[in-house]
Formats: C-alpha cells, sequence, structure tokens
C-alpha cells in the first residue's frame, strides 16, 4: 500500500494564519461568473456570499466587464490619486444624476481611500472635527473594520483584542430590539445622554448600521431609525449611516436608509460601490460638514479609476429607474418565504432580514455552522455570523436568476433539514 | 466684447473640498502611457510623480496590462477576500521564488486590506499584540497614513489634527540629521529608553521609512539604520520598516533597508506592489511574530485578485534578477548629477535623494512651489514635500527611458533657472 | 446721607472663583462645637452638613479633642509618611479589633495619600494591576473624586469638562432604580457583559456608592447590592465600594455595605475614618489583591498621625458595641418620619435615604433651592445636591441631640411650608 | 538556649505591603522635636529627611504647636471645605503681605485638595481647560505624584506601572544637564515645538521642577530656567513650576524659582506650605487664568483650617525678612562644603545640590545604599534618590541648630568613609 503525503500548500507555508474563509473553503478557486464561483479543479459553487457584499452585481457582469476592459485597453488612467480625471467626472455626473438627484439628497462626496475601514475612518475624523467632541455612539454587535477608528466602534471582542490598546471614546448601546421588546427603544441611550450627571462624554455622533450583517442579519425597524434619527438631531448629534454592507442596493432601494424616509448626516460606501468588486469608497455627507482642509485627509488608492469606470456602468445600467430595487425586494421576499417554511417546519430555527440579506437564525449555533458546512459540500457558499456565529446569512448577488436562487435556496433547505431532523 | 463664464464643473460643486492634487494640477486627465499622462485636451504631461510612488513600472505598463486584460477577459475571479484563489498562488510563489528567498528572508505574508494605512495599521496591531505594549516610536516627519492608527505615528500637525481626539501612544523621535550632524545619532532615543526615570512608555516598536518621502526627501544613512535595527534587537523592541513609498525598487533593490543589511522584524508594503496602480497591500513579518488568531484582522478587499495577477507579472518580468536594480541606481544617479548641478549653479539650492527618489531642497521653500509650478506649465508633473514644501521630490517611473528622463530634468532645471536665477 | 462701601474681602479679591460653598454660606466662620458653627460676628448655625459627612462625629469632639492635644503636647510624631509609628500602631489595632474582626473581614491596610480621591485613585490603580484590565464600570450620578482617575468615574458633567481631556476608560451604568422600576435590574449591564460582540471593553472593576450623596441620594437597594455582587463575583470583576462618605456608619454600621451582607474586593474610606475632620484615608482590600511593590503607590501625607490618633479614639469610643449604630439608625428614622410627614402635606415632595443620610426631594428643583437658602437664613446649614440640585440632603453629625435634630427639623419644616404654600 | 520568636507586628500582618519607609527605617517612631525623632524605645535618629521636605521648620516646632494648641483649645473650626473662615482669612492675608506682594506676584489661590498630588491635578487640569489642549511637557526624572494626572508627568517607570493603564497625553523632554552639557539645551525640545512635521502634539503646558528632588537632586541653572521660561511664553505655552517640594524656602528663597527671576504661570505648594506637617495645598496661578466655574474642581479636605493656622504662623515668623532666607543659604554651604570634601576624598564620589536640598552623589549606586544604612545605624535619617538611589539626599530640617548640622554631616561623612574606604 502506498501513502501519498501531499506537500503542504504555499498557503499554510506562506501566508499568514490570520486568513479566515480559506480555512471554511479550502478550495482554490480559480474563476467566477455571475452567482457562479468555480476551484482550480472545475468544481462550480453557488455564490450565495458575493463577496461578503462586495459583488451585488454579481462575479465580473459582462456590462461592466465590458467598460472596465475598453477603459484598460484605451489605457485610461489607472492611478489618479484625487486629480481630477474623466473617469470621475463620469462616475460623479452619474452617481449625482441617478442616485442623489432622485432623492433629493445633496451630499458632497469624498473619496477617502478605497475601502469600508478607509471610509469609515473618514466619518469619524469629519464627525470630531465639525463638532469637536470625541466620544461616539455605536451599537451592539456593529461592525466598522479595523483600522484603530473604526475597530473602536466594532463590537466582536476578539476582533477588539486584535487592536493591542485599550479601544476607548466609544460607547455601545443597545441595538434595536436586544432586549426583545422588553424595554423602550432608547430608554438607556436617551436617558444617560440628557441626564446632566450621568457620566456619559457627550458623543460627536452616533453610527449605525441599518441591518448589521456581521452582528447577525439584526434589521433595525423604521420607526426605530426614524426615532434614531430624530433622538440625534434633536440633540445636536450627528448621523452616520455605515451602509458599506447594506448599501448599493442590499436591502432594495439603493441606500439603506431610504426606507426609513431620513437624511443620515454622513453615509459610508465602500463593497458594491465599486460594482466589479474592485477596491472604492465614498464618504457622503451634508455640504455644510465639508470643512475638511485641502489634503487633511488622503490615501493613495482613493483614486482608483477602473472601479470609477465599473462604478458608473453599474449605476447607469441598474440605476436609471426602480426595476432594480423591485426586483431585489421580490427576490428577498422569495428567500424569506423560504426561510419562514423552514422555521415553521424545524423548531430552533427562525429567520430575519431586509430585502437580500438574509439569516436563518438556529437557536443552537452549532448547527448553523453544519449547515453553512453541508452547503459547502453541496455547492454553496454561504457564511455564518453572529456572536456565536448562529446565522446563516445569505448575501447573494441581487443580480441572481430565479433559477439560481431557486436552488441555492433548495441545497440551503436540504441541509437544514439533514441537520435539524 | 463677450465674456465666457465657464460653468463650475463638478468637481468643485460635488466633490469635498479635501482634494489637493487637483487643485494643484488643474487638468482633468484622460489616458496614460508609461512616463506619460494626457489630459482630455490631448495635451500631455511626463509623469515624474508616478502615483506618489504606486507606478514604479509605469502608467498602464503593457507587459502587466496584457496579464491584466487576459485574466479578466478568462473570468479570472476579481474579488477573493482571502478565499485560496489561483492567482493569489501564482502571486505568493513568484514572490517567494524572487523577492524573499533570494534575499534569504523568511517573512510570513499577510494582506491586510489594499493600501498603506492598512498594512500601517496591521502592522501596529500586530507589534502591540506580540510584546503587550502600548507605545510605538516613530519619527520627526514620518508619513505613515490616515487612519487613526498610522496618523498617529504620522508627523504632520495639520494632518494630526484632522483626527478629531488627541492621538497617543507614539513619541517621535529625531530622524537621522535631523540637527545636522550637531548630536551623536540615538543620543536622546537612547538615553530615554534606558533610563527607567524617563517617563518614557516602553515601545512595543520602532516604525521608520528608510527615505522620509513625504516628510522631504530625508535620506537616513546606511550607518544610522544598522544602529536603529541593533538599538531595537538589543533592548526587545520590535523594528517596523513602512516600504510602502520606498520598497519594490524605489530606492535601487526590492526593499529599501537591503542596502543596510538589515532584516526588519515587520515590513509594510502597498503603492508600487500591485505593479499596475491598483490597491494591493502586503504586511510581512517574522513567523514567530505569527501570532494572529483566524480573522483577528480582516478586510473586504485584502484579496483584490487583478492586483495580484499583475504585481505577480511585474514581479516576474521586473525582478528575475538584478538588471532592473542596476539601472535604477543608474538612473538615479543621472538625476543626482542634474541636481548636483543644479546646486552648484544656484545659490540656496541642494539636492538628495537615493535611488530614484530625488529631492531638490530650496532654502527658500516658495521657491520650490514656483518651480514645481513653472515645470507644470511646461509639462512635467513633481510635487513638493518637506514641513514648509521647500522641496522638489521626483519620483519617476523606474521604468523611464533615458530620453524621457532627460527631456524631464531639462524641463526641471530650466524651471529652476528662471526661479532662483 | 452717608453711604459706606464694603471694601472687598481677601476671598474675593485673592481666592480663585473655584469656591463654591462660601457662594452660598456668605458668613466667615470662626469656631465650632458639636452640632453647632459660630461666624464671626457670633451667629450660630445648626450643621446638618456635617462637612459633607466629614465630620460625624461632630465639630471639635471633646473625646478626639482631648486625644488630639495631648498628642500634640506630648509631641508625637505629626507627620510620618509610611514609617512605623505608635499612632498607627494603635490605629491599626483598634480598627482590627473593633471594625474587621467583628465583621469577619480580614482586609489589607493601605494609607494611600488623606483624601476621597487619592483612595479612589489607589483602589482603581490596584484593580486595573490585578486583573490586567483597563476598563472601569461606575454608575450614573456618581461621584468618587476629582484627580484625573477618580473624575473619570465620576458622572457630573460640568466636573467631567475640568478635565481639559477626554476621559476614558470608564463605562456608566444605570444606578439602582434609575428607570424607576420599569427594567430588570441589571438588564443592560448584564447583557453587554455577556454578550462577546457588544463592543463593552472587560472591566477590571465596578465602583459603586450604596448611597449616593452627591448624586441627590440615591440608595440602593440591598437586593440591588447583593446582585450586583453576585454578577461581580460570577464574571471575575472585581467590587469597589467607594464609603467614603457612607461608611463610618453614616447609614447606620461602620460600612455601609453591611446591611446587604456582601463583602466588597475594595473598599475606601475617607472623610469621617479620621473623626476630627483632619485629613485621612483608607483603602482596603482582600489580601490575594495585595500585589503592590513597595512605594509603587506613595504619597507625603499619607502618614497623617494626628488624624489617626483622633481616629483611633472615635473608634474605641463609639465603636465598641452597636449602641452607636442604633442610635444613628433611631435618629435615622426620626429624619425620614419627618420628611414624610413633609412629603404627605405639599405635592412634588417625596422623602430618601438610608440612616442619617436623609433626602427631601423636591419635584421642581428650584424649590429645594430655595428651602436650603431660607433654612441658613434662619440658622440651618444644608445643602442640595442631585442632577438638578433637586434634593435637600441632610448629613447631621450622627452624635447630634434629639434637640438639636429636632430645632433642626423644624427649620427645615416651615422652610419648605414657606416655599411649598 | 531559649530561643524567642517575636510575634509579627500588626504592620507586616495588617498593613499592605506598598509601605517603604517603614522598611528602610524598620524602628517605630513615637515622638518628635526640631530636628530629632525618638522612636518607642527612646532611641533618637536625626532627621535630615524631614518629611520629605514637609518639615521646613522641624517637627512639632513651637511657634506652630502654640498657635495650634491655642486654636484647638478655643474650638477653631477644623473642617471648613472651601467656606471663608476667620483662619482662612488670616492665611490669605500673611500669605499676601509676606509672600506675594514683596515679590510683586499677583497669584490668585486656589485650594485644591491638601495633597502635593492634588495640586498638581488642579494645575494640569486648569492648564488644558485654559489651553484647550491636552498634552504636557513634564522632564526626565521628574516627580509630581501619583494620582493618574500627576502620574503621566512622573518618570519613575515602576511607579508609572502603577497606573495599570497606559499613561497618555504627556512627552518627556530632557532636564537640564540631561547629557552632561553634550548637547544644546532645549535643543530638541525647541525643535519639535517648531517643526510643523515633528509630530509632537501642541502642549498646553511644561511642568517643571527646578531641582528634582526625587529624580536625583538635579539642579536646573538659573539660565535653563530662563530660557525654559522664556521658551514657553514665546510659544504660548504655559510653565508649571511645581514647588511642592521644592517651594516654602527649601533652596533658599521662599519660591525656588526665585533665583531665576522667572515668573510661572501656575506654582504647586504643598509639604512645608502647612507649616507642621500636616496636609495642606495651595494652587497659585495668573488672575487670567482663573477660569475655573464655581465647584468644578472641589475636595472634602481642600480647608483643612488647622493648616491654615500653622502656615500663618510659619509665615509670620520666617518670612517677615530675608533672615530665613540668609540663614537656609548659610546652612546650604555648610553642608555643600562637606559634599565637596567628601568628593575630594572618594573616588566615585560627587556633591550637587541647591540651598538646603543637597546630594552626595555615588558613581556605584549601592555605595549611596549603604551609606544611608549606616548613617540610620549610627543615629541619622536620610534617603536615597535617583533613577538608581545612587543619591543621598539630604533635606534637613531648615531651622537646625548648626550644632545638629555638623553632627549630621559627620554622621554621613564617617558612613562614607567606612563604605568608600
Amino acid at each position: 500500500m502506498t501513502v501519498t503525503t501531499e506537500a503542504p500548500s504555499i498557503f499554510s507555508t506562506r501566508e499568514s494564519q490570520v486568513r479566515s474563509y480559506s480555512e471554511q473553503w479550502p478550495a482554490v478557486f480559480d474563476t467566477a461568473q455571475g452567482s457562479w464561483i468555480t476551484d482550480e479543479g472545475g468544481r462550480r459553487y453557488l455564490d450565495f456570499f458575493a463577496g461578503a457584499g462586495a459583488l451585488n452585481y454579481g462575479h465580473n457582469n459582462p456590462v461592466l466587464k465590458s467598460a472596465l476592459v475598453d477603459y484598460i485597453m484605451r489605457d485610461g488612467i489607472t492611478h489618479g490619486l484625487d486629480m481630477s480625471t474623466v473617469a470621475k467626472r463620469e462616475f460623479l455626473e452619474i452617481f449625482e444624476k441617478n442616485i442623489l438627484t432622485p432623492r433629493g439628497l445633496d451630499y458632497k462626496v469624498q473619496f477617502p481611500g478605497p475601502t469600508g475601514t478607509n471610509t469609515v475612518e473618514a466619518a469619524l475624523k469629519l464627525a470630531r472635527k465639525v463638532t469637536g467632541r470625541e466620544s461616539i455612539i455605536n451599537f451592539t454587535n456593529a461592525f466598522h473594520g479595523m483600522t484603530l477608528g473604526a475597530l473602536s466602534v466594532t463590537g466582536n471582542s476578539m476582533k477588539r483584542a486584535g487592536a493591542g490598546i485599550p479601544l476607548v471614546h466609544a460607547t455601545p448601546m443597545p441595538f434595536d430590539n436586544y432586549f426583545g421588546g422588553a424595554t423602550d427603544d432608547f430608554q438607556w441611550m436617551e436617558r444617560v445622554l440628557d441626564d446632566s450627571g450621568s457620566g456619559m462624554n457627550r458623543p460627536a455622533a452616533v453610527i449605525v448600521e441599518t441591518v448589521q450583517g456581521e452582528g447577525g442579519v439584526n434589521v433595525a425597524r423604521v420607526e426605530w431609525l426614524k426615532a434614531l434619527a430624530e433622538l440625534c438631531s434633536s440633540r445636536g448629534i450627528l448621523l452616520i449611516v455605515d451602509d458599506v454592507q447594506m448599501g448599493c442596493g442590499r436591502t432594495g432601494p439603493f441606500f439603506s436608509f431610504e426606507v426609513a424616509g431620513i437624511t443620515p448626516d454622513i453615509v459610508t460606501l465602500s463593497k458594491s460601490i465599486g460594482g466589479y468588486g474592485m477596491p472604492m469608497a465614498l464618504t457622503l455627507f451634508k455640504p455644510e460638514l465639508d470643512v475638511w482642509g485641502s489634503g487633511e485627509h488622503n490615501g493613495t488608492f482613493r483614486g482608483n479609476n477602473p472601479a470609477f469606470v465599473t462604478s458608473a456602468a453599474a449605476i447607469d445600467h441598474y440605476w436609471s429607474d426602480d426595476s432594480f430595487e423591485k426586483a431585489t425586494l421580490a427576490k428577498g421576499e422569495r428567500i424569506h418565504d423560504s426561510f419562514i417554511d423552514l422555521s415553521t417546519r424545524f423548531d430552533g430555527v427562525s429567520a430575519r432580514g431586509r430585502g437580500m440579506v438574509q439569516g436563518l437564525v438556529f437557536a443552537d449555533s452549532e448547527k448553523a455552522g453544519k449547515v453553512a458546512s453541508l452547503a459547502y459540500e453541496n455547492g454553496l457558499l454561504a457564511e455564518t455570523s453572529g456572536p456565536s456565529d448562529e446565522v446563516v446569512k445569505l448575501l447573494p448577488p441581487l443580480t441572481i436568476s430565479e433559477e439560481d436562487l431557486l436552488h441555492g435556496l433548495d441545497i440551503l433547505a436540504d441541509a437544514t433539514a439533514v441537520v435539524c431532523s
């Protein structure tokens, strides 16, 4: 009998042990198209993870691909820092025309560095600079990023410990429904803000996700968001909506806060704003907050022009009318129906979500992990989230076909049945 | 007589006033090739700025472009988080083969998020986690990035003020030659580290650029770098070399610290590591420092696979032998000679640099600005740096032709002559 | 007609405007005895303020005075730093015999500097050193002192602003009854401690006053204190009871926490511990927490030997049996009865307290101030407290005679009648 | 043979191990008079330590004792918070008449809590409040106190570690002569303050001791102090002189900074200001800095009236003319001569000091400890200081007789001879 020992891969010998998704999904992936991703052995996986929300338009979307390749072929500028470029102008124009103007928004646009954590840092810096206050209110189970400013408003204790310094200047408040309705919304937050003896530092801003993805698909109700906006506005506290994961149509409308009819003071966008999965981020804010000095916040890759090109193409193609939003909401309903069905069939299973971010919640968190593993074995990528990884979180491409969507939901339903029966 | 008033551009109406390069170079740029960049009116500019060091291989380098377009056309995965991909493997293999192994380096490789400030944040977090200490020593006129961790070790007071909170946990020390040789190197640093009553918090790490680009092309001497490495090592302090701008061959060798024969504990790379101007960054560290928990530091765009492809192509093409390094050093000499000539001809002008980062220093800082402006009018992009913007800093593409290099130096010499005569 | 203009006093010309009680009670006081204080014009005031709780045994108590004068006359050491002295030994012996041993307490005794804020600082430093954690949980409307460590756990926003730096490392939690019973005790605190995603830094310690004096005579219920102790102990968080104002018999028993049957990990004492109104403070902690290095916390006046002498005399005289405690509780009842009577007679008046700290609470906070002013005019010193100064707070000497107590309560009742009728 | 095992004392069983002087001088002291202190066995010790500078007028000085006993006997108010009292008025009047007016000083007087660390905290808070800046410059080997604000500007690493949190907002600078004259004074400090790229946070204030007692009797030269004052004033940085140990005549004049002809913005006093070794402290500042709100900084024992009485008596008796200053300087010369003699006789011994704070410095720090031990055995109390405890520091009562002074110096000379021969 011969034993073949596989040589350790360069991933294990050379890459830091900090990597995580590759542990969970050990395949070596190669190509991708739409909702499908293919490993080097040719095995295909239906991708209900979509770059953690960075691929709302699917992998290598042909509309964007064509614009991108044209741009590269004609030697359009790739790297532009914050120089004015034709590509940036076209992005700004279509963003203004298709996104801002129809929604009555007059935000200034900052290109803060191309990732989610960069735009969160810019937002926090600006809020502090404008108000002259240091403290920020964040929410339980928030996720905003890994650089020190963003990490200080992130909830996860393992990730916080990575800072190596005490993270200060942020105070967590209970996110919507933290106590299952047992307590009035904002009972604690309103009281400590208004009690001059509470010991709470007066905050510059509140930072909130309308739906907490990493936190376990926790959906803030419309009335909670409205009340939060009112609470901030009446007390001179800036409201930052971090729409890095939930913006760009994930919940239906372009901005996730539209459903609540509120206008945040500052909005962060990244992930799917570039359209094609390339790094890009925006910080949007009301014009009166534009107190930056020239160059006061900068960054080498804030002018990633190929991403401007694919972003403009995506916004032009998908956001000229409300059909994309409607389709997303319909697909979201479809997922939700399937999840409701599962929660009816199996004890300890429940569902929550908004638009096309949907979570299947397991009372026994181990089961969520088993379902995700089994789904992977059966060709479906879906990650878990929540403080105990108790939620199977679906973020399929918004562009997914009905057929693929149903196929993926079937895989998930079968896995759930196996694990929960 | 008719007066035509130009409508305000969307850049001025919509983009935040934080932008800076676009103020300095008001053209709207469109395409670029090699060392040249072209505005929408068809005017060409010789680019001695090169994306602030992000375009060491020039704009839209055909070797990389070909690899990139091939990858996109075959639907290679664009966005991969930290999943294992074929493109990442190829990058790791060529990076190991052409960069690490020949230099006897056994660094672990972390993909920390695709920008310079992301890799600096990862480096600082890791150093603090490993040592259990919070404090960092940085240097006068250092530049490391704009997120809170990186900003706290950056010198510029205007940028620091943008934080909106007191930046703590960092103590600046004098960079090499801060006192023009009047004082022993490390006199102060060594003393406060060794005096148990100095009031200096014991540092986790020292972070240093071997040549400070933003700080004014301040070049640390080889013996200073050696002594710094020895000082750190003998006191159990980690040495971080921030090679974001000076790495990838800017000073000649791939890593800027090679000239000093030292091996930093942690190295940060970004800017030109992606090759094509697309966002990518690496954090390298000695294997024994790899204490990260899985997922303890993450980020959506840490797996920007198109950048892995162009990075691998660049490393394969330019770093298989030492010819590229030699050519860089030769061109650097050429620039330096020209600058020495200027400093001989004009009072109050001096020169400093290493490899292809070279600074022309004006005792009267206003003159530096005038020279850069005049150069722009004459078709050359070159920025100023230093605490008073007193240095015209050249970062031409390393791939620039002899002819273009001389042409650019001529423009600069003429501008200097006009301003200084 | 002649007009005599009084020359401005040296208090107004020379003393800082930071002074407060002298604004409220403009008399220039000269002598004092027992419950009475006399101004330079010979006017007598009944003192229901008692040095903010520092004079539990009354002014210039003859038992202590005799011991003090004897000590001074025989040239007993006045200033001893932390040297061993006969006076310190006698204090330690009587404190062990009359206070610790009968209560089954085995605390180590630290002399941390002679004021409340010094002992709070020592307690916080020790808790952080022992646990290796930085964060502290404090409570709404807490008062712990004015130096930076103590101030960071104090609630009052005006006093916090005096720090001039952002106060960090502390997170306020709702004190007992903060929501008037609308919410389960510790609902929020328990949840954020136990939720690994809450974003709450794991605390070294909880610091609590069993009755918040400055905060408005907020009385923590026995069951709340028990539950708090249990919550801390089950999660490895140290419990610090700040008994600076409420210890030394103010609430009846020597330690205010005795009523709850709990044993804090660390206890702070000051104010009345010296007996005669001279500066003295103690930090008490469980022996296993005594991890201090020699001299790691010091202070010039930690060995104020005259205070040791009067402290020992007071403990010997008043705490050899439980008669003093019983008398205090009886007098407390007497005050409470009077307050209940007032709250029955007048709308918007209510009462709360424990032992001989009793508050008369006015729904209309202005009325509290008027009552205190009128009482002063009629010869009674009583201060207001609470976030809106809405509580007339009584802290009479515990040694007050029945007659004087009734007299003072009459003045207060009359003033209340005038203001509320 | 019988062995008697002594029972462990209550000091070792009950007192925290944080105590330090009692370890060094294990006697149990009982009484004291002038320059002498007596243990319970009747053994007398000449006290060249004098409460670490708190007993400039000697132990139980009869002039002060008489005033104190009179005050106590007539039931003068002991504890007055910040109420106006006759004793406080008398103190303020004599302080104004004998100290401020003759020196042309118009300081406002704050009573900040009765210890050195309290007044340092008040000074730092005020400096930050006035300037709106957080950062403080302190000096190598500074000692300012043990509460968090004061500790953050203290140099000793062991004491800093006791904080349990990272101490921030302070940056140490080299004290005078830190490099033995090898470097221009303020070369580093001036440069980082003036270089906008230095990374140094702009400070609110500089805090300095004119002679560092705990730091090892480091004496700042007059020209260094002048230059420091000028450097602060020209850059809008407040100058705080911490005169807690060196004020009240220790160096000759009442304030230690008089010798330099400078007027600090803020001055801290404690230790000997009370005269009799009882806790008292003052914060003095220029009238335009008096921006405190009423009660913004408070503290229970800021009105320790018996200390006001002894303080007034001391200032009246000793500071009505310049005879006390002259006597101190003459005695200081006497000590210095003795030390110069020792440094001539023995290798590795040197001397430094000003007025009656004098240090005998041993190149071999162990010898300093041995000399102090031997002196103790021979009936002399003298402590060591400096980062390696390499300095025998003398702080005799300023009131010491010529005979006692010579006697003590003889003991020290003999001990030095034994240790160094």
